[in-house]
């Protein structure tokens, strides 16, 4: 967080004075202000090896009697806004963000709680609404709903509401997936266009200005992975750009794996009515949320298995390589753009779009 | 939901006209409102056999090569107001609720995610405070918490913050406690004193008028439970009575079970200080939340060793018999008064202490 200093006539005082720290939107980013904020409080405080790992989901060791089962945990609270939008809703998101969070390292997604938190004169049709949404949902991924909680808060204490999604996944022994695993010459696949889901979102606040086409990607990738997996257990990483985009899940992955990252602008495929979207509010859609892309780092010689699978595939059939993995800047993410320059790309620095899931 | 009819001219028409339901405080409160939204509307559209068994945790089965494990999987989104109250703050609250639950059914608590919904402007000495009441929690417990998410929400869209978190235990073969599990002859144990949590979130409102020693009796209870269950893997029922109390918990067991419960006022106990102040309020303390208490329900035989086991223990040392189960009056549960008579002691309806956990 930038230091603040007081305005004294027009002219700024140099000398900070004490302040407290508050939250910020921006904190919420998924971006740069998100990983200093865990950087700096939440890991200190509750650290441990596990929590530490900073992929999509948190792998622990079940022993039983005679076997050691692998699972794999996440949590992810849902605040999007407004509740519907084309394409989806807040229920479907819940579901699919926490069946993907499992899918990206490799597990699959066997059961998930549900946490409510109502505000105090909602519509319940609304309710029921969302709820046939999570079922549906659901039923796609094949995950079941075991366990609920409702709260309900006073008006003007939450915004219609809000859901907790909580996921339990088992992973195979011979598969090992995670962020940290990218090695130089493997290539970096994506499984389709980017910005859809940040791009509807706006759309339905009515900040476009005009109508589009636009629809959300929110969908459960847990049946594409397990058929990537089928073919390559051997996949490196896996990972959903959502909050904070491509540009900043690279950044993650490249300084997970102190590997340098290559892609290139012309691959990465942008909906023409999102390119436009983007245009007009001045936003690169390499920085808007997705929710039902994968990025998956591969070993070079399995890469046509793999990206012949993914285009058989539902959510994959757009599937294709962006780039390249290198042991040169270690920690960075290199764009080479359309006119043929190279630039740093940098993770998502403050807010873009708050509430985008 | 009662029906609405407008009022004309000052008189009561009649004629319901169609209207929306919606959600109100009493959705939240643990009591029969809450039962009724769930079994309305999250039932029907969530519906499967391990959602819809009604303990304080979801028991599933794990498969993994040569052996099955049994998981507990729980979750809690937690909204108590104001943050910080005698005895306690919103961290310790998430971390012992979400570990009792996952005690109550006889499971070992082993791994914890967290949800945090942090409002805008929240000074961050705020969340520092609970973060280091959450580590000190887990640590008592024992849990670990290996996965987290974060999201901010406008100011004005929370109220400060709110933590979901979600557990997973597991547990050994021989044990099989259940809500469903109470038989006639059994033993009603409580570990102590009921309404402590509840007077003490009001004392911090500024609601009781007068000073007190009243403190939240938050603790966490799996070191009691796993006592317990060590010299007695054949305890029927373990439950918390969180929301809505002790009345609350046993009219679920009752019903739960399909048994009467039969508990007797005079020894169930409740501090002076709390008894004053549910006098003052017109609060009867068999309604209100506690967070470190729980009701065990045993077969006769093994009475006197569980007790003693109790009694030994931290959380347990003000442990007794309250009551017994019958097969008579099944799914009710009837109380004898101080002075002699039998009531039935419903479940909570309606909201009697909004946002108490």
């Amino acid at each position: 967080m930038t230091e603040e200093f007081p305005t004294i006539q027009g002219a700024v005082c140099p000398i900070p004075l004490p302040h407290q720290e508050k939250i910020m939107l921006g904190h919420g980013s998924g971006g740069k202000m998100s990983h200093n904020l865990i950087q700096k409080y939440f890991l200190p405080a509750l650290t441990n090896p596990i929590l530490s790992v900073g992929d999509d989901s948190a792998v622990v060791q079940l022993t039983s009697n005679t076997d050691i089962a692998r699972l794999a945990l996440t949590t992810d609270s849902h605040v999007v806004w407004p509740l519907f939008f084309p394409g989806g809703d807040i229920g479907r998101l819940a579901i699919c963000g926490t069946v993907n969070d499992l899918a990206m390292v490799g597990a699959i997604p066997l059961y998930l709680t549900v946490g409510f938190i109502l505000e105090e004169g909602l519509e319940i049709g609304i309710l029921e609404r969302i709820l046939q949404s999570m079922q549906e949902a659901a039923h796609e991924s094949g995950i079941i709903i075991v366990a609920g909680d409702t709260k309900v808060v006073q008006h003007g204490k939450a915004d219609g509401l809000y859901i907790n999604t909580s996921g339990v996944g088992q992973i195979n022994p011979n598969i090992h997936v995670s962020g940290a695993n990218a090695q130089p010459g493997d290539v970096v696949i994506l499984s389709g266009s980017v910005g859809d889901h940040g791009i509807a979102v706006l759309q339905a606040r009515g900040e476009l200005g005009f109508d589009s086409e636009i629809t959300s990607d929110i969908a459960p990738l847990n049946q594409l992975t397990q058929a990537m997996l089928s073919v390559c257990p051997d996949i490196h990483v896996l990972r959903d750009p959502t909050r904070g985009g491509l540009a900043t899940s690279l950044n993650e992955i490249a300084h997970q794996s102190k590997v340098g990252i290559i892609v290139k602008e012309s691959d990465i495929p942008v909906r023409p009515a999102v390119a436009v979207a983007c245009e007009m509010l001045g936003f690169d859609p390499l920085y808007i949320a997705n929710e039902g892309k994968l990025i998956a780092i591969v070993p070079e010689d399995a890469q046509g298995i793999i990206l012949s699978t993914m285009q058989k595939m539902k959510y994959g059939e757009s599937s294709r390589v962006i780039g390249r993995v290198v042991a040169d800047y270690p920690g960075k993410v290199l764009l080479i753009t359309g006119i043929g320059s190279t630039r740093i790309l940098d993770a998502l620095s403050g807010e873009l779009l708050p509430r985008i899931c």
